[in-house]
């Protein structure tokens, strides 16, 4: 077909792009700045592929792996593009190149054969998709440029050394075993650059060494059913400056790279001859985002302060001063009665709690919309997620707020076996509900439905493509709030059982929350080996104080 | 004094080239290749510098901090300089400049206080100096760019995930405590830049974030008693290629590449479409080098393959190969018996043994001098140590074989109050005494002589720069081997308990000695902590695996 050249081409152009490009070093990291190019550049791309709903095909740079790879499929990130005018020449010579040129890959599954099930991402929901899905009735592939799920409600505890990087990771072929033996199932450390609805295939580019000779490889996967669950990106309201000076906290190298800046201001700070007003800069640790990950890495920063730096860094310690700065009021969603606890906690603990928005951020400052400028150190930014890159360039029908738009069955309408769900999917305006929140939980409940969905699927021999039309769903999903939790430090936490904001339910804070808090958490764990190590990290430094390493 | 200002000089302009340099882009990560110009400016610095014996100035570049750590001291990276008639000009201009400058830092220690021992390096024989001295009598700046202290021999075992690399990384604050919290000591995480014996000090530039605006801060700090514990760097023998392509084993982060290395091309090499050849290069692991390091490495390799690959990526575990390229023999320090014995279990573990010297290392293949060539996916370069760049920069006597030159008492004659010990030191041909070996035993026994050597000193008020003349220095340093112990994997080692290479004594294979290999090694990891988690480590592999969750 003419779309499937298409995609061809544009890959293979993608390819001579990298090595052919003036504009990319070899050695370059990812730069975070966005060149003007691009606009035309991908008018011209849109212009190709718009006759049909082939997604638009995103263009992925082989670039450092862990700068790139983000919760499920990575953005694109913003390439430098060749002036337009080249790439037009080049884009025709291309074309016609791939006429020749087929693309490896999964073809589709024959008569006899499994039906392929493929999964876009490995977080919260795609993992727990994969495990309850019956590898008796589906043959697996998963896609995803990270190849372990990350038990995000402990990644603050990693920061600061309460627990080891590996402890919160959990590679993906022990959450699905098939993945890992089975004849038929397989997991690619790739990124989805582009999935054909009529098709049925998605089309990927695999993740790249940082040398200079290592190109990605690209391939294409037939599915019978997709699964996207390809997770969501960090909000940064397009504020100047986030994206060069702040850090995240979504994956384990963004823990890592804070770890790392935090051990090294400590030790600069102590360099001779610094003046005290640099001093108080490099050491000044601001957390913007007043949510649970920004309260939960503020109470481990004060924990960290109160107990490791006083002992450790004690020529600097009067100097270390965390600020939480919110543009409304933190813990938004949770009981007034845990928020006062909360804000008196954290303010007990030396954490500045300060209301303001911040208007721009530059290297060592940042700017709010008063007027003030605030030195830092280390910039820690958690202001919620949204729509990726890749779900924003998908044609596909979207929710209110831009994401994966799906029915309350999680399927997305108007193409066939085609699933969403987790941070990057929410239900159409058609269905009357709500688009869910962006929590683990509500990613979790989804990923356990729809395995069941497809394993009943499965049963009725619904699994092949095309095939599901007249098969009952059985009941939609219904999402039911458990509750919510958050540490705020010093053995102390929030928890709230109440079902929605403006119910009536039990909610409770202090030492016993705190207790509850990690027990929950250490039974949700995924595998025992990860439950036994965050069980070491928790008494070790609890009995040896954390470890102060500057490793990576 | 004229020379202090021709230091501060040429660190103010290495500043100011940094910020000014038209060749070095912003975002551009440590480039390893050579450039030609930086020839010419080497010599104009060494004509400025040449009247005395102010040590050769290497300018550092500010850099990305994983990349340029080294053991110690790191080298000089391959900085890229502009075209020497700018240098030129910049540098009179900044001569003029710095002559109002005061370059910050410690001054020397005043009468009453406390006499200040200055000790670079992190490594074992600056850290078991460190533990040994007597903080009582001494006050102790550790400067060094990296702020822990590797547990070398098991460092192979942390790529392949048999053990965790936190575990065997010790922090130099827990080393010696008064790193942390004495009033008057300090850990500086820097670069030593230069050394001026005669006047007692040393000049730093701290490691620098690598942010665009986080230059490094410069300074200088004033000694008693300075100890250089720089260490060394592997030995590539000018082989082209190497640093570009091969990966060491000598620090954390060298480990963290190889694991991120080998679970990648492990991924990769399932992606669909990979030809037999190209999947058969990407899992091709060679080692060069059939050194302790290199055949420890093998070991653990065939391990990982043998019971994590075959399990856990069954797709392409017939793909994967280990081979060891060596020149002359594996363990040619050990007992013949030992050598066969390791030769026969490596060889039934998988791994290929060949004989072969490397002529040139390319992005995907190795060229023998027989003319063969080796496609390979990992390669990990471990054919011993060698002087790095700041022992050969630096104006001191040199032992046979280029590293520092000392005395029987560790003592660098000429000069005043300059100790070396470990790796970069070696005993001075007049004094009749072999160079010995690049063992973590030699620099560990070295540092724990050193200590005691200056305890004594400080006892009889010695402690001070140049009071020590008088002061009988006690018994010479004497070198006692005590066997050498490899791991070959699979629950099996080499112990050589013989003293040297030709003397008799016991030795043995098998179990028993992996027994022992392993029980040595958990008494001597530093701190309780740390034995507690290799412990962990160990039986956590033993029982779940090995982790394969390719987070770096």
């Amino acid at each position: 077909m003419a779309l499937s050249k298409i995609a061809k081409a544009t890959l293979g152009q993608s390819r001579s792009r990298i090595s052919t490009g003036n504009y990319v070093h070899q050695t370059t990291l990812p730069s975070r700045e966005v060149l003007p190019s691009n606009q035309t550049y991908h008018t011209l791309l849109r212009n190709i592929i718009s006759s049909s709903n082939v997604d638009h095909l995103s263009l992925m740079r082989r670039d450092d792996v862990f700068r790139v790879q983000s919760r499920a499929i990575s953005h694109t990130p913003h390439y430098q593009y060749p002036p337009s005018s080249a790439a037009a020449v080049e884009e025709d010579h291309h074309l016609e190149a791939a006429k020749d040129e087929k693309l490896p890959g999964l073809e589709a599954t024959k008569p006899g054969e499994k039906p392929r099930v493929v999964v876009l991402g490995t977080g919260w929901a795609g993992c727990r998709f994969l495990k309850g899905l019956n590898t008796d009735l589906y043959d697996i592939v998963c896609i995803s440029p990270r190849n372990h799920m990350v038990f995000t409600p402990l990644l603050a505890s990693t920061c600061v050394g309460t627990l080891e990087f590996r402890s919160v990771a959990e590679p993906v072929s022990r959450i699905q075993s098939a993945l890992a033996g089975a004849p038929n199932s397989y997991f690619y450390l790739a990124n989805c650059t582009g999935i054909d609805t009529d098709k049925h295939e998605v089309y990927c580019e695999s993740v790249a060494s940082s040398g200079p000779s290592n190109d990605p490889y690209y391939f294409k996967v037939a599915y019978d059913k997709l699964v996207i669950a390809a997770g969501a990106d960090p909000l940064t309201f397009n504020i100047k400056g986030v994206k060069e000076h702040a850090m995240f906290l979504r994956e384990v190298h963004h823990a890592q790279e804070i770890r790392r800046k935090l051990l090294l201001n400590l030790m600069l700070s102590e360099s001779p001859g610094i003046s005290e007003e640099e001093k108080r800069r490099l050491l000044h640790c601001v957390v913007i985002g007043g949510g649970p990950t920004g309260v939960e890495f503020s109470g481990e920063l004060s924990d960290f302060i109160m107990r490791d730096v006083r002992e450790r860094y004690s020529h600097v310690k009067d100097y270390i001063q965390v600020t939480l700065i919110e543009a409304n009021e933190i813990l938004s969603s949770f009981d007034i009665g845990l928020r006062q606890y909360a804000t008196n906690h954290l303010t007990k603990s030396g954490v500045r709690l300060v209301r303001g928005v911040v208007k721009e951020v530059l290297s060592e400052q940042i700017l709010l919309s008063d007027g003030t400028s605030v030195p830092y150190g280390l910039l820690v930014w958690s202001t919620g997620v949204g729509p990726s890159q890749f779900v924003k360039s998908v044609n596909l029908p979207k929710s209110p707020g831009g994401r994966i738009g799906v029915d309350e069955w999680l399927r997305v309408p108007s193409v066939e076996d085609v699933f969403a769900l987790g941070d990057c999917a929410g239900f159409l305006e058609q269905t009357g509900k709500q688009v869910l929140p962006a929590l683990a939980q509500v990613a979790e409940r989804e990923g356990k439905y729809l395995a069941n969905l497809f394993n009943e699927m499965g049963k009725q021999n619904a699994g092949k493509a095309c095939s599901a039309q007249d098969v009952p769903f059985g009941d939609p999903f219904v999402y039911k709030h458990l509750g919510s939790m958050a540490s705020v430090g010093r053995y102390k936490a929030l928890v709230d059982l109440r079902q929605s904001k403006d119910a009536k339910g039990i909610s409770m804070a202090g030492f016993v929350s705190w207790f509850i808090w990690r027990s929950a958490y250490l039974t949700r764990v995924v595998s025992w080996r990860n439950r036994f190590y965050v069980a070491v990290n928790w008494a070790t430094t609890i009995v040896f104080g954390r470890d102060n390493s500057r490793i990576g």
